[in-house]
């Protein structure tokens, strides 16, 4: 019943408030990068800022909510079998590989994903926020230096979701190397009322 | 020569790229909530995911860039004298008080004052980003739990940018207790060539 999102590609689709996502990652050590807009006000959106002030955490994860920057619940975390995710770092994109990796060339990545999938709902480049990036494991120390090690998600690991308003939903198989520990592996996910 | 914020209000206004930009804290203690937007095309903003992607840090002082949605630095912090700010939390709101404060009558806000101040350049509440917050001292442990505390600013103490694009930028005299040691004092600033 899980769709699958192949290795370095991105989707877009929508679901209902009450509905449950759960987002599985089927080899273990694969990221998946998360945006949400509110289905009727695409301008209502995902917020790490009102996320992280909210829950009072870097770290969000099962108990924790997902909140927009109009102060709303947009999501609740029901399960969270791995327990790191990351709400710090935006979506990998051209130019992430062209200043972080000095790669000149075409790489595929999460922003291009979310950009080409969310076209369709009318969503543009400029309206991608910083994403939450589910299995992604992000370090940090006491002087808030940052890392990106590999994930520490074993194949299964799942986060399950339940919608706290109607959304549009863009969703990724993540393709930056450092975040993947080298090796691209697709993400499933799987809608439930 | 400096321009001065009242206490718990705020102020827009346009700087060249190259221009120097000098946020004061006058009696020490108080938080300046600022935002960023290219001044040719206002969709082009601060980004908290994409700084501390680029600068590899939550904490960001002297040395590092201010980087917008679009991967294109913003400004370039020259001087810092108290070396603590915050990117992590969104700016107050009403919203804030009423959920994590339980207030439910008026209280003034950065939000609002930020909101209120942006209209005369067509930007409106759903573009306000997470801010990059001058003074505010939040402290987060290994686990990520976040505590805001005391501003560690002594009065005096300065933060000095230098613009890399024409830029818009919105900044505040913050209106929160818990973030201000519990009271409210003006910030000033100056702007320099």
């Amino acid at each position: 019943m899980a769709q699958i999102i192949e290795k370095q590609s991105g989707v877009a689709f929508q679901i209902q408030k009450g509905q449950k996502l759960k987002v599985i990652d089927p080899k273990g050590g694969q990221v998946s990068d998360m945006v949400l807009f509110n289905a009727h006000d695409r301008r209502e959106k995902i917020s790490s800022g009102k996320t992280m002030d909210f829950e009072e955490s870097i770290l969000i994860t099962e108990g924790n909510y997902l909140w927009s920057n109009r102060s709303n619940k947009m999501m609740h975390v029901l399960e969270d079998t791995n327990g790191r995710n990351d709400f710090l770092l935006a979506p990998c994109s051209p130019a992430t590989f062209k200043i972080m990796y000095d790669v000149d060339g075409y790489h595929p990545s999460c922003f291009e994903n979310l950009r080409t999938h969310l076209t369709k709902f009318n969503i543009d480049a400029d309206d991608i926020p910083t994403a939450f990036n589910i299995f992604m494991n992000v370090q940090f120390d006491a002087e808030g230096k940052l890392s990106v090690e590999p994930p520490l998600s074993k194949a299964g690991d799942y986060v399950l979701f339940e919608a706290q308003m109607d959304l549009i939903v863009g969703l990724t198989a993540c393709s930056a190397e450092d975040s993947n520990g080298g090796t691209f592996k697709p993400i499933h996910y799987e809608v439930m009322d």
